[in-house]
């Protein structure tokens, strides 16, 4: 059982920069009551209705810290769902330090990673799923990134996954009048219909997850190729279209450009392995070492060729350093010259110079990435790891179910697997949870969410 | 003329960096209106009551953008003055970009910098040396500064500059009397002490803007000396006694050490000229040329030397190479070790290996900063190049007056530099003000406030 704590807590909800505004935000039993030792103006806060907004001056002691807006939220109905408030100051660095440490002395509580978001779950103003989708959507770094964890936030998964689980609660309902009374069943009283319908939708979330992670978390795109291939104008063209800003990462350890790109939807980090050598020797110089640890760490590789043949490098002696798990996309540059050969089988051709080539080139690089499917429009995609191990392990005990009343097994014993998988949807909304997983879970929030 | 705008504007009032939480600040007349086509929820953003906060979603057509909150400001009650709205959404890259684009497309103009806190100013919501201080306060990089800004957003130069205005219409409508009727005017028409008054209030908050100056925007400080004589450990004591972070600047032109620090409230950017030899011939070298370039960007050097005479450099070569503006402080390091010699006059005793002598060298720096002189506290210091070039063009006036009026010269005369007097002060107000003044006041700011 997990406690609800409810004391004052104190947090930046704004990034530490200055700016026009920073918020500030406090949650917690008698938080408004605590404000009114520093905060003061023609009312006190606990005295103003919720959800309005007000003029206040932040005092400590006889000094004034600054001229602020306050709005006050009465329980229930604030995110957390606790009685709090949301500061507005000046978006000023002095002005911000002055006042978390004054809310420190007045009795609140600096709030760890993902507190207020911890609590709006605690008090049930939302599912675990919904809550693991407001860190994605402030962690979104595309538009496409945004839409699918807003779908996650709207309930997409939950939903999802509560009507798996009542389709498995009613197959639990039969299987304790069978164990109960085994002679007054009728035959049919486990529907097969509901055992497949609800491994359709565990297996329908549990393979969206490679395209969910991909589309959240991003992926590395390293170009590779011989001197001369043209690497750097793809890459140069690749960022240009989307205005990202390319920037040299200097140092005798880190030495290549690289950009970040928007490719369909996937926040792409682009690598340009210019000024690597080709060589027969791959052990052969520091410029080999490092080729070989861009591609260990790419995503995907775009095998960059020159299509005149007047620059070649064996594909072999640096593809087979790359990540066995990086996936391929070879294509043929310089189609746009009249010496050009035609490309050749597996070979995408391509113009770095005139562009021509490449919207067919970043479709297949999107492809690969997500595993070789286009994403289902509509769909929602599982981003959390946590979310794809239980269902994975909802999914594993609704199998072995399966298979044990297949042979026959006693009631009793199908109940096991059953409840085994209940508890793992449980587990993925909330409903069957523990401190430590929700200390795991929000761990990974920022401050002030 | 200035005429005041009131189209609907909308820009990013928090930092463009993913966090908890985002702030879009919109203003103008028919705001609320124009929200409507893209904000839904319970109740239309214009049902709202004034300083009223609701739940909304933001609708891009079909497509869902974010749900947020929507504060709900109407005229006059506002930053602005202007009716306008702030909507807190999801600190996320994505979302603040897609909303700042529906906006555009919704009917409201990306606003300039300061453009919110220049309709305050317009309609007559503060005066314009608030509105500069409201910059002030955003920028402030100490507590000091964030003081002294509040100071000067709660009125203390406009009080002071609109004291002295007073009295100088007094004066003005005295000197009428004598223009229109010299026959029927009292001998003490004009009374000195008034004048007197006047010249004390302006040149008193002349005289701060040194160090107003100052506290805002910071002093760069050079630590300088010969090889060993300690200059490293000066400048690692001085930076951990902040906790600031010292950062390796790397590069072929820039090869020094540098970290912020708050020195008695100024914002203090210390630099270490480390690896810089000290030779006979400055002109010998990249690392002089270093040195050289250094000292000349500094408003301080802390000269440097070595206590036991066993580290020697000619202080003549590298102090002729510092601006002549920069301030000296001489210390004598190594007073710690016995073999040490007495601090000759001039250099303050210290020891950076057990932080003896920090505090008094510390003081001193600050006091050269600040002019020689400590800040009166209680005082309002001057921030703003504009107001004091308009305090000085006041004073110069007055001044003229004053000598005028001892030679006798006529009082239609007088008059000239009277209101030469009184426009000067009204601009630093903003009551005497033009468009192109106001855009230059304004532009300094960031967009958003």
């Amino acid at each position: 059982m997990v406690v609800s704590p409810d004391d004052p807590i104190a947090a930046l909800a704004t990034p530490a920069a200055s700016s026009a505004l920073a918020v500030i935000r406090v949650s917690g039993t008698g938080s408004l009551d605590l404000l009114a030792s520093t905060v003061r103006g023609a009312r006190k806060p606990a005295d103003l209705r919720g959800q309005t907004i007000r003029r206040f001056t932040i005092w400590d002691g006889s000094e004034k810290v600054d001229d602020v807006l306050l709005a006050v939220y009465r329980a229930p109905r604030s995110y957390t769902g606790e009685e709090g408030a949301e500061i507005f100051c000046h978006g000023s660095l002095p002005v911000i330090q002055r006042l978390l440490s004054l809310l420190g002395r007045s009795g609140f509580r600096p709030a760890g990673p993902g507190e207020f978001t911890q609590r709006a779950f605690l008090n049930g103003r939302m599912d675990l799923t919904r809550a693991e989708a407001v860190n994605e959507i402030v962690r979104a770094r595309t538009d496409r990134a945004r839409a699918l964890a807003l779908d996650r936030l709207g309930g997409a998964i939950e939903g999802r996954v509560r009507a798996a689980r009542e389709l498995l609660v009613d197959l639990k309902a039969s299987l304790e009048v069978m164990i109960d009374s085994p002679d007054d069943a009728p035959g049919d009283a486990m529907d097969g219909s509901r055992l497949d319908e609800a491994e359709d939708v565990l297996e329908g979330l549990t393979r969206t997850f490679r395209q969910g992670r991909i589309f959240q978390e991003g992926a590395t795109v390293a170009i590779a190729g011989a001197t001369n291939a043209g690497k750097s104008r793809l890459f140069n063209l690749m960022l240009r279209q989307d205005r990202a800003i390319v920037s040299e990462v200097h140092g005798t350890t880190r030495d290549w450009l690289e950009g970040a790109l928007n490719l369909h939807g996937i926040p792409v980090r682009l690598i340009d392995t210019a000024g690597l050598r080709a060589t027969r020797d791959p052990l052969e110089g520091e410029g080999m070492r490092r080729t070989r640890e861009l591609l260990r760490g790419a995503d995907a590789v775009v095998w960059l060729v020159d299509g005149t043949g007047e620059n070649g490098a064996p594909e072999d002696d640096i593809l087979r350093e790359r990540d066995g798990h990086a996936a391929l996309v070879r294509a043929w540059n310089k189609t746009d010259l009249p010496r050009a050969r035609p490309a050749p089988r597996g070979f995408l051709p391509l113009s770095a110079a005139t562009g021509e080539g490449l919207p067919a080139l970043e479709a297949a690089l999107a492809e690969v990435l997500l595993g070789g499917r286009a994403p289902d429009s509509g769909e929602p995609l599982v981003d959390s790891e946590r979310q794809r191990d239980l269902l994975t392990r909802a999914l594993d005990a609704l199998r072995r179910f399966k298979e044990a009343r297949g042979r026959g097994i006693s009631p009793d014993l199908l109940a096991v697997d059953l409840a085994a998988a209940l508890d793992a949807l449980g587990e993925i909304t909330g409903e069957v949870t523990s401190a430590e997983v929700l200390d795991r879970v929000f761990a990974r929030f920022c401050v002030g969410k």
